[in-house]
């Protein structure tokens, strides 16, 4: 397994791996990886040749005020991981090597991003699109997985590559939860015991949803109950992440909420019978 | 030579053409070609081994008072030229094949797009940098000509692709001048002959300019004295579009004007004595 620093290094590595007609996996990660991530690594093996591993804890989608300083790093455990999983390269740039100092070009999706995370987090995912079409420009993949964790983020990168042309395949992969059912996060570090004991709130909630034991304002209320705040708990049509309507065939619940200072999210998807 | 209407079409023979390690050229036109297309023709002919001319009148960079109706196209006139002129592909999608009408999602500079045509086309630049995005992915160029006659235009592409990491060489080819000294144009097509005359005065000035006759101020004085109306004369640092500074190595001065109903635009570079 080859490990990348250097931007340039890596498409030119991935420009002569394409001309073999070896199919490259790409998966974007930031780094602190755990069974969600490894699952995602098998996918992408499964897919392709040569599976490219990006570890890169990207500035731009952080705001003034979030954990970009304290979000949790551990490479050389990265390292063993991806090492164990099968990737062939860890690309891993400095910030400095991915934007330079008088960058001025932004990828931004308008609609898709709008609410949700992206309501509470201004410029968040501006700065996911803008780093994923950067990995995507530099590894070159024919196809790269993604996590059913961060929906919108899936669903946003979706509509990147369909309205830009990227001939690129997006597989979201399933959301991977711990034995406890709590929605498995590189931000979950942060909980102490008895947040994680609280937490569990969550998933409890979205799979008595999943059952049709509570609806949108049950799940709600019994999050609000638990959670120290809540950012939103949505009910929405799973492809437009707009209000649910008769050509719904699957429904998005997702719910964002802090425990401590810690922020989750988590989600199920519940298809519409018909 | 093929033409091809489908996107998917031509990224899948772009895709398969790179396989075979031909390099492609780009040229990104909105047809009724002229001269100056076709030296850009001609100079990805010289750099490549396939050359690909997109012909695409692309709705998004118009403003909603600008000319995108009326503007001029001769598709047979244009398919002669390419052919004569050895390009391997036109490449001429339907408006509706290259935007769903659910689309959202831009690429967008933030700097050197300001300016100048930027200032008074709201969105017309990320209208370019969106569709010169999806024109590379799909067809997959390793190198793109375009021309200096839009100079902005051409910095504003350089940076896209550094900031995105497109692995593709720009090269900006000369601006062609008829032999009167006026800039080649689809737009001049609608100009009066009296217009036509008066509009030299644009050329006349910035040669001027060149020579080290007319200052910025003077260049403005002629323009503004003959054109019907002036959007701006420009005199900055050619690589930054910012006000020229003990660095700067080249100056473009650039203009603007009306000639009855039709905007004209022109430059002229000056290599800085030190």
């Amino acid at each position: 397994m080859r490990i990348i620093h250097d931007p340039v290094e890596l498409q030119t590595l991935a420009l002569s791996v394409r001309r073999t007609g070896k199919r490259i996996g790409l998966v974007p990660t930031m780094g602190f990886l755990h069974e969600g991530h490894l699952s995602l690594i098998d996918e992408a093996k499964k897919r392709s040749d040569f599976v490219i591993v990006s570890i890169f804890v990207n500035p731009v989608q952080f705001g003034p005020n979030e954990d970009l300083d304290k979000y949790p790093r551990d490479f050389e455990h990265d390292r063993a991981l991806c090492e164990e999983h099968g990737a062939d390269v860890i690309f891993a740039p400095a910030p400095d090597a991915m934007y330079a100092p008088d960058r001025s070009v932004w990828v931004e999706e308008t609609k898709l991003s709008r609410g949700l995370c992206g309501a509470l987090r201004p410029g968040h995912f501006r700065g996911v699109t803008t780093v994923v079409a950067k990995l995507f420009l530099l590894a070159q993949p024919d196809v790269a997985v993604f996590g059913q964790k961060d929906a919108q983020q899936a669903l946003v990168i979706r509509r990147m590559v369909r309205d830009l042309n990227f001939p690129i395949e997006i597989v979201t992969a399933p959301l991977v939860r711990d034995t406890d059912g709590v929605a498995l996060s590189s931000r979950n570090k942060y909980l102490s015991p008895a947040d994680r004991e609280r937490a569990k709130v969550l998933s409890r909630s979205l799979f008595a949803a999943q059952r049709g034991e509570l609806d949108a304002d049950g799940v709600r209320k019994a999050i609000a109950g638990t959670a120290d705040k809540v950012d939103y708990v949505v009910w929405l049509d799973a492809d437009t992440l707009e209000e649910p309507t008769e050509n719904t065939r699957e429904i998005l619940v997702a719910v964002a909420a802090y425990f401590g200072t810690t922020r989750l999210i988590d989600n199920v998807l519940i298809q519409e019978k018909k």
